[in-house]
């Protein structure tokens, strides 16, 4: 018996060296190489990144193989059993394969055989998932999303498998598993597979991948330019209310999904949340296609935008590495993702390796098993880790980086994104000119998320929520302005959908950072601007945000401007009344999940409200116009199964017609829980006025209790740097050159 | 210039020499002694916690010395300016004056003096404080508390300059500041002074301290043995409600205050927090009588008592080393105090060198400049640092240990604690029998704390907030039984005073640990007792707690039993119908203050609710009765300036008699944000049923998914280790012998 098992052995190796001795064409050739293994096994016991990824695969798929082979019926949807099991059955036979490769041990090639050969017996017998919500059902899972996933995963363990199996079973497993499965996510289901969409990226990557294992050139050309094919007519929308066809879309197919999906900038039209999980087909299938396809010149194209992809996903990330949460996204998906563990050191190994990212690469904490994890676990080990360089960015939207954008302040400590983009089809929310800010400790001023608990059975089988089409949607769920009580485009996808954020200006300079954009479209008969800028000012201890929201609308309009402060309410300069009795703030809109604890008629020329978290004091100082009103607000109103986080908020109420909303928001101070001694716990702000407001111009005027003075001027209709501007105010006429201008005029 | 600088330092060092050779007599001999000012300097640069602590004391005093000498007239409380300038200064005091001993640096010196002729400029013209809010007005602060805090720390600082001084400012500084001031905050103050109360200990120790500084031996005997003098009439109770001559009280003075409050087992009966505050009088008071008049032997004194009462805080800690909020207390307060600092490090020192402390001393990160801090120090850089023992244990209350207990079981990481011991005089709770439950991440079950946010000025100045009474203190607020709506004792204090919970019954084997206590006077008719129980099982991830709360009650009492969970409901099996509008659930007893966002009238046999929180599941599940009600609420009714947090509870509501609430909380699980997968997210218990409820027993079995049933019996009046018990069941009869059994009955 233990003859037979060293005969086997070293049959074994034999194989494997052959393989090393190979002219490429031969497997693994998918996302491991000849080569790659030969330098792999080589650097074993050299590289701590590297040696310990190696090693928690191995604890992985050990649990696993103890498990034994289960490949339950298909029956559950996500977070159930079957749905976990054929879940976690890809991911060990991905890392199987790997394994198989690097060590040489055969258990693991047998391991994923039989798990293939347990699928190849049940795939025929089996139809579409039981489960109908999906416009796309799957077999092994409720949505052929997941099937696709499973492909993706499985044709890397099939190719380290390849040569090592007999003839025959490759065959049977070709023909009875991989090329039905293939056609099943393209052929069967074009609905899936021709969209332009995250959807469709995988089901393009899966059947790519399998079809470059088995030299498949008719799955391969369906994968890269899509089937030639018509969706039949009665799929119209995608389960997110997403189109399943774009407007005057032409193409399909992995070439097109990167023509479509980013950006110039990279940036991902559905936000980094979902661009994450859309990454990993994307970066997966491009690496195989290098090594099979080098012809196609993959990762250089449109100038190499992979890569840039993978930059733009850093960039949209807070001091944790999470993930700004725009549109539909879980708030803590960060970095740490194994899309991103992927991504990130691909992007080191074929980008040039750019000591910049070895950062990242180090606080991820582990690589992926491939040649790119092994370049990077390298970098961390060989060179100076240096952080990742954040800085100041403007990503653009829409493939061509014409349809708005999303600006990213940072400065010091402080990250402030705003957001004027697309809307980000099904998953968008209707949040033109909102904004996020954030301090190194997280959230300061927070953007709900969706409404969803990802994979969390007890919510509603870990989908979406209806809360998150009734509240985390709508614009006042938004730190923007709500005009009349209405969400943007009347809260509908497609009117949102024909239109972008217009940007305006962006600029930074160390101590200057300034965005502006428009939003002419979202109300009609409304034009909204909103300049933001982050200022540092030797008197303070932090940045400060100062925020200018310009409207030009109808006498008479509503204006509800909410601010989703994070933290515990301390005090306010105005007299609030609080209510003993709580009613829903409105039946529609989102106005229905708000309680309004309490509100006041605002007096004199500021509101001021300080709130505490993280140990930290925050302030925000807003002008304020005769007959405001300020509301403090609960999330929580009409949610039955407490889908949503009891989180506080303050709106600015104003009934006006052309207006101007004019704030700066502070970080100030420290508490410490051991010596209770608080630091700097007011303002700094003593006054702030607006000294002109018009169509055309916007400019504040901020006093310190220091008694220093800063102005700050901004032209919001010229955008040249070469203009010269000059308005009348209350101190007399301001002049300036370019689109603004920020200076101390006191002290 | 120079040379007469020279020549100063050139004297300081002559005058400093001749101190490290002197009998003992010679400053300084207060906390340090010369022997331990030659040690500490000889060891400089050899022991690098020491040398770290040292170097941040230079930084705190270089940083206050910049300032320059700033003595403000008194105005403001709490968190205002002259208040916490005056705090600084005592605090820079000290330090200089350790600082000016280690290093020779006469600046330090020069920096003390200075201050001193300020204040001593000062004193004579400065009436009470302005504001007049306390029972016991200072004069520097705006209470005899704060006054006494800057005497316990100024003494150290003029002890450590005293010989330097030359004779002239010496005899000035003790007729026109020290004596007067000592007289101050001793008899001009004896309802402050002659208490047996944490205030009084500062007094006691701040007057000893400064005369055994002065070696004025009348000050060290009022401070030791109290004042011969009658606290006047109009004086009865302070701010907090605490009276100040407790009943039959004989003595007042430093030994009784150590008589007094303390129990035998070191617990202080105002519970952690305060205890916390009082301990550094204690301990830098017995520091000095130890090195000044050790024949009082004041560390052995109650067979050791203060080093008991270090570790009876240490033991009131959760994962964290944050203290249990019972009574008043602001939660994150910790062993990271600076009171804490030197009380571990002189547990240590003076305690025969415990190694377990070690971890904890290492964990502060820094130690007190003086002879404990030293060795303290040494211990952490020469041995290997163990993690400190926490074990389950109970702290008796009282004197004399007979009055109550608070009992605290420890089984892997999770931490209970059940609170049955005296009220805690003006800073207690209505909280009898109520319990928190910590794992190793944080609260799982929290205790509101006090309503207050210590020192901060946008709360009422930063001291006890209305809501502290109206809420925090009374019953409803706490994981405790709730008897017709009223707070136990009716919410009066002295009535709690009278009496205190009733030790029943502790034991602690390795997997099964067992609190049960009694509490017979809280209500009129009503006996309540409280049996908790952790047991460790094998098919379950964490251990369980049982909960079982008997009442023997008339028929028709309401009783409600709060659970405050920590976290984000998930999900119940019973169907909760939530409230479009929110109304206070009552007008008085803490009601007023809870929102009721949801109820259930409960069906079949169990109440089962999961929330989630730091990426972990828990399950309260609770058997029913017919009838019986649960409520889902909301903190934060009839709060018009935010003073509350907006937490929620469980309340289970059941019309009865005699009755048992029976329940089970489980810590289940994980999710994990980058993967989004959640492991074990749902409950393990199937069934949980009562066996049997009587006066005399109350038995339960539980079932897990597993089918592994377990059967819990407890004997609820005979607590002897060799009773038998037989009590008959719906599963027939059961008989064990000691007062419980845990027993598994299948599988």
């Amino acid at each position: 018996m233990r003859l037979v098992t060293a005969i086997i052995l070293l049959v074994l190796a034999v194989s494997c060296a052959k393989n090393e001795a190979g002219n490429g064409l031969q497997h693994p050739n998918l996302i491991l190489t000849a080569q790659g293994v030969s330098l792999m096994r080589s650097s074993l016991g050299k590289v701590p990144l590297f040696d310990q990824s190696v090693e928690e695969a191995k604890q992985a798929v050990q649990s696993e193989m103890e498990l034994g082979i289960e490949v339950p019926i298909p029956k559950d949807l996500a977070g159930g059993y079957t749905h976990e099991r054929h879940k976690a059955n890809y991911f060990a036979m991905q890392k199987a394969g790997v394994l198989f490769q690097i060590t040489g041990e055969e258990k693991y090639a047998i391991y994923i055989r039989d798990m293939l050969l347990a699928y190849a017996e049940m795939w025929p017998t089996i139809g579409k998932h039981p489960a109908e919500r999906s416009y796309a059902r799957g077999k092994l899972f409720w949505q052929c999303l997941n099937d696709a996933n499973w492909l993706v995963y499985t044709s890397q363990a099939y190719d380290c498998i390849y040569d090592w199996l007999d003839e025959e079973t490759r065959i049977k497993l070709n023909k009875e598993l991989f090329r039905p499965y293939a056609e099943y996510v393209s052929v069967e289901n074009p609905q899936f597979f021709n969209r332009i969409h995250n959807h469709s990226t995988w089901g393009n990557a899966a059947v790519g991948m399998i079809g470059l294992v088995m030299n498949d050139e008719e799955l391969v050309d369906w994968a890269l330019y899509g089937l030639d094919l018509e969706v039949p007519g009665d799929f119209v929308k995608d389960n997110d209310g997403g189109a399943i066809q774009l407007e005057g879309q032409k193409e399909a197919g992995f070439l097109a999904q990167i023509d479509h999906s980013f950006s110039p900038d990279g940036y991902y039209t559905e936000g980094p949340y979902y661009q994450r999980y859309a990454m990993y087909p994307f970066l997966i299938f491009a690496q195989a296609l290098a090594n099979k396809k080098p012809e196609l010149g993959i990762l250089n194209y449109r100038n190499g935008l992979l890569t840039k992809a993978v930059y733009a996903l850093i960039n949209q990330t807070n001091a944790q590495g999470e993930f700004f949460p725009i549109n539909d996204a879980q708030k803590g998906m960060s970095l740490a993702s194994r899309e991103l563990v992927n991504a990130v050191s691909m992007a080191y190994h074929y980008g040039g390796q750019d000591a910049g990212l070895l950062s990242i690469i180090k606080s991820q904490g582990r690589v992926p098993l491939n040649d790119s994890g092994l370049d990077a676990a390298k970098g961390v080990a060989d060179q100076e880790v240096v952080k990742f360089p954040y800085k100041s960015i403007e990503l653009r939207d829409g493939a061509d980086g014409t349809e708005g954008a999303i600006g990213i302040l940072r400065s010091k400590s402080l990250t402030l994104v705003m957001k004027y983009a697309k809307h980000g089809m099904g998953h968008g929310h209707f949040d033109r000119l909102g904004f996020l800010l954030y301090d190194e400790k997280g959230e300061v001023i927070q953007d709900y998320g969706s409404a969803r608990w990802v994979n969390i059975e007890h919510k509603d089988g870990g989908g979406y929520l209806k809360e998150n089409h009734s509240w985390a949607k709508e614009t006042i769920a938004h730190n923007t302005l709500v005009v009349n009580k209405d969400s943007h485009f009347d809260g509908k996808v497609d009117e949102a959908e024909k239109s972008s954020g217009v940007p305006y200006f962006f600029s930074a300079t160390p101590s200057v950072h300034v965005v502006s954009a428009k939003e002419p479209k979202a109300y009609k008969d409304v034009e909204l601007q909103r300049t933001m800028a982050v200022v540092d000012i030797a008197e303070l201890e932090h940045p400060l945000v100062i925020d200018l929201f310009s409207a030009q609308a109808p006498v008479g309009t509503r204006f509800d401007l909410p601010l989703y402060y994070k933290g515990e309410f301390m005090a306010s300069n105005q007299q609030f009344s609080a209510n003993n009795n709580l009613a829903p703030m409105g039946e529609e809109s989102g106005y229905q999940h708000l309680w309004a604890e309490s509100q006041a008629k605002l007096k004199n020329d500021l509101l001021q409200i300080t709130w505490f978290n993280n140990q930290r004091f925050y302030t925000a100082t807003s002008v304020i116009e005769d007959g405001d009103e300020a509301i403090l607000t609960r999330i929580g109103a009409n949610d039955p199964n407490f889908n949503l986080r009891r989180d506080p908020g303050l709106i600015h109420r104003r009934k006006s017609g052309n207006t101007l909303f004019a704030s700066v928001y502070e970080i100030h101070g420290s508490y410490d829980y051991a010596t209770e001694r608080p630091l700097n716990l007011f303002s700094s702000i003593s006054h702030l006025t607006v000294l002109h407001q018009s169509a055309d111009y916007a400019a504040i005027e901020l006093t310190l209790e220091s008694g220093a003075t800063y102005q700050f001027t901004f032209s919001l209709n010229d955008d040249s740097k070469a203009s010269n501007h000059s308005i009348s105010t209350s101190k007399g006429k301001i002049e300036w050159s370019g689109v603004y201008q920020f200076i101390k005029t006191e002290k």
